[in-house]
């Protein structure tokens, strides 16, 4: 397994960015919001992708370049068109319209309409903690994988939720989570190891539950977070339509559940994304927050462990430590993905360094 | 199974609740807003919490009367104080200054501090869905049910999440969930029944995973949805912290990991609540939304049913059967809460009307 130092792998996915078209004041930030991804150890959000909107492009999934409009703007909210490119840059430009909003009359929420993908949900939310202030940030997915509870064909996305606040002395919290069961990626690995999947997970393509991850990837689908009706995967299914709605119906976009299980080639992706902004101090001026959300999370972390090995851990733990450890070691790229890589920035004329 | 038509239920607890001394202008809300749980088929939230509230004034959890405070306004922002009375008033007051604000400036939220239960949250946001906005709410709760993943002690409660979007021709989309598996009621139940429970909805005393639900339900815990780590359970307590940071510590309210397990008698409970609304106009003045939001629903009920005799639904669905058939037939009250309803009428010196 090649480690590779986040500056190089940053330079690496700007060359591609670049030779792909584009705009030049996005590819900095893209390329940021996604080398941020891999530190985290979300690996199927950053490098990786790469292969995957080369493909994007050359289908007319994705457009580029993709000049970024704020379509309208209030003191309290923003919508921003992304143009049909990659959703990273429009997303932290909305980001950053909701925080400076978010500052001057307590909260803000932005649209992002026209997009595709735009990585790791989590990433925006933390931009507002790093400012002092609560975010959320969600988005619907492209890829019919998910049945409502009770049906028997994938309707909608994994739809994720992203929320951090602000503590004072430690890293903020930051909750970063599919509203199914697992991500899908989970599924793959275990169908190309072969190994079998835990009950509740996935079903086949008629929607019965399976423990059999290749069917499963195949033609099947994942379940709703709480995964079988009996343990409420109607909540689940409830957050990701709540998610569907806030992300492409309030946005103007098209609703996953209403467009084709198959985007046709030269159709442009979909994609629409949703922030939110509050600040504490304009709850509590005295500014107690921060530091009560320290002492939350340490009580949790402190509650006793069923296994001393595995203590209670706070949404964002794991992910910090891996920044720290990535940070030194560098980021683990296997053999199969460098190989993509190579193959995406011969395609686009850039040049490739982690040779 | 007595059968109560919705007036006369109403009639009821406001006797009761006006005999424990709640201010007359709070009287007729909390009624209206425990009827409507009632008519929902949320029958652990209406008149059933009337002797639960009568044991928590005689041990001082509650405290009436209780005057509603505005403590902070702002064009974007309200905090509302309870005074540790019941929560209803408060937070339909909280929600309405919410409504008016969005209404005015796109968006707007409201926290409600020193409040105790204020019944199912999804009131709430309907409220919001009525006059044509998006609506949230959240509250933390008191008992502590919840292990985090991996813990081996119940930190926090139920911890629910409401939400709730205007259609145009339908009623609102209205999700209303608690972020544990299931209902604590549930186990409950099970355990009267004698009845075994589904691996991953609860856990013995010492978190690890039970079928038997008199052993979850008598010194065990509820399990975070998803149930299992396997099944990934930190999801359902990642939304349960949010919603904790949001209903506390937002509120400047204590958070439920860091209170007592038992509030000792004397000292009131201290939930807090926090509300969001968000007008779907300041993103898209066209209006498209709520008819845009009626196809969606639609769309989601014709997905094809695994079972033809158990079709898809849509969060809100069994509600708003049960409001129109329970409008009807009347709101059926078993034999041993009638007999405890009686009761608390009679310690509180109100007529009983349900004999």
């Amino acid at each position: 397994m090649k480690l590779v130092q986040a500056d190089l792998l940053h330079r690496q996915i700007a060359l591609v960015l670049a030779a792909w078209g584009m705009d030049k004041d996005q590819v900095e930030t893209t390329a940021r919001v996604m080398v941020d991804t891999d530190l985290r150890g979300v690996d199927s959000h950053g490098i990786s992708m790469v292969p995957v909107y080369a493909e994007w492009l050359k289908r007319g999934w994705l457009k580029l370049p993709a000049p970024i409009t704020v379509v309208s703007e209030t003191p309290a909210i923003a919508v921003v068109d992304a143009a049909h490119g990659l959703g990273h840059a429009p997303s932290v430009k909305a980001m950053e319209l909701a925080i400076a909003k978010a500052k001057s009359i307590g909260l803000a929420a932005a649209a992002v309409r026209n997009s595709t993908h735009y990585g790791a949900a989590g990433y925006y939310p933390r931009l507002a903690a790093a400012a002092g202030l609560m975010g959320w940030c969600v988005t619907n997915g492209q890829s019919k994988w998910v049945l409502p509870t009770f049906g028997a064909e994938p309707r909608f996305g994994t739809n994720p939720i992203a929320f951090a606040a602000p503590a004072k002395a430690q890293p903020p919290f930051v909750l970063d989570m599919a509203t199914t069961t697992v991500a899908v990626g989970k599924i793959r690995n275990a169908a190309i190891e072969r190994r079998a999947i835990p009950e509740g997970w996935a079903t086949d393509a008629k929607g019965a539950p399976t423990t059999d991850a290749e069917t499963a990837y195949n033609g099947g689908t994942a379940t709703p977070l709480g995964g079988t009706p009996e343990r409420s995967s109607h909540k689940g299914y409830g957050l990701a339509i709540m998610v569907e709605i806030l992300s492409s119906l309030l946005s103007g976009g098209t609703a996953c559940p209403l467009s084709p299980r198959v985007t046709p080639d030269g159709h442009a992706l979909d994609n629409g994304h949703f922030m939110l902004v509050v600040d504490p101090k304009a709850f509590r001026p005295e500014g107690g927050f921060p530091g009560e959300l320290d002492q939350l999370m340490t009580s949790l972390r402190q509650t006793r462990p069923i296994d001393p090995k595995q203590p209670v851990l706070v949404a964002g733990d794991k992910e910090e430590k891996s920044a720290k450890e990535r940070a030194k070691a560098g980021i683990p790229v296997p053999p199969g993905l460098l190989a993509e890589v190579k193959k995406s920035c011969e395609a686009a004329g850039a040049q490739f360094l982690l040779g």
